[in-house]
């Protein structure tokens, strides 16, 4: 048995304020830093301790690793930050509250937005500052890796070969690893692992910095899971 | 012409004690701390970004780094973290404050320790919970790699393979780099790339936190090297 850890990064200003957030690198608010120094408290008072760390580029999931790292007194272990575990790009929708979007286009079409996985937000152009081209972070990208928007199966697309390629070979060595990542992104692959359907996926709510811990078998297939308190 | 900068952490909880170091991980000082975000200050106030950073396994050097890159806004960066750029290991020395050290020992043994570069401080035993090889980080290091005391010419000799053969193909890619580090593994790097004397090292007195920028040629012979303030 193998024990994996995922969590999404505590909240960030943007959360506070409602806003689609995607691939904007907004802050942790303040809470949201001690929410992530708390799930470090956590995870050490069930003695976890990881060979390896895994993050988004985004400073709310690196950060939230961060805390938690200095409150394990692990800060000295392995941490891979990639691209692949950002946030949904929701395109033209990054920066917009919530509530506007909603009394703009009706709650029916935010929500398919939302947790549709085939459904698509209005995409940037690339002339649109919010284009990830224009971030140096992503200029070893190939321009169809860059995206203009992103529904949820195209998050899963671009986080699957991380998980497969860098995540799963690590585990395999019997090392221990916490992934730090963000709502969808953690929709995207908990959806692969636990074969969800696009209704469940869609019902899925992941706490903000509470620590989720995967129990799988040989075959990396879940035995359970459950959240540490 | 390619730039490397190399900076010392911030001040530790021991500097501020004058208590010998070496690998015990200290913290970083409230004044290191912000020592650190000042460091990050100076370097974007020059327009500096980084592709890529190096730091020891040791909280203060990586908490240095992190403090950098966030005023940086560079987070996202590969960071790498080697035992390699640990602080020389001090052996039974680690944990004694300097004055006592000097009472017990005299200035000239002490200060034989500590800058003479063929001179050992007392070895620790592998019984002594100060051995690294009681530490988890260390568990994939040789038994012959694993220090009971050293002086700065096999300090020298761990550094340099991790500057061969990891960080000089990254500056060969024209990566910017930012390495951070302690007094004496940056004094075993600069002894190599200056081809410093044995004289010439021990008087080399590296502020903590302060960007030293090495200007190097195509052969990375240095061209010049400067502190921003």
């Amino acid at each position: 048995m193998q024990k994996v850890v995922l969590i999404r990064h505590g909240e960030s200003l943007w959360n506070h304020e409602n806003r689609f957030t995607g691939w904007t690198d907004v802050d942790l608010s303040e809470d949201g830093c001690l929410q992530a120094h708390k799930a470090g408290q956590v995870l050490k008072k069930y003695d976890y301790n990881f060979d390896a760390g895994f993050t988004s580029v985004l400073k709310r999931s690196i950060k939230t690793m961060h805390y938690i790292l200095e409150e394990l007194d692990h800060l000295w272990i392995p941490v891979t930050k990639s691209w692949r575990l950002n946030e949904r790009f929701y395109g033209a929708l990054q920066g917009l509250n919530k509530d506007e979007t909603i009394a703009k286009y009706g709650e029916e079409q935010v929500q398919k937005w939302r947790r549709d996985p085939n459904e698509h937000p209005p995409a940037v152009t690339k002339e649109d500052q919010r284009y990830p081209g224009h971030d140096l972070r992503y200029k070893d990208l190939t321009d169809r890796e860059i995206p203009l928007t992103e529904n949820l199966s195209e998050t899963m697309d671009r986080v699957l070969p991380f998980w497969n390629e860098i995540i799963v070979p690590i585990i395999r060595q019997n090392q221990k690893v916490i992934i730090c990542a963000h709502g969808n992104s953690l929709r995207a692959l908990i959806k692969y692992m636990d074969n969800l359907s696009d209704e469940d996926v869609t019902k899925l709510e992941i706490p903000t910095a509470v620590p989720w811990v995967y129990e799988l078998d040989k075959g990396l297939n879940t035995i359970k899971h459950y959240y540490l308190e």
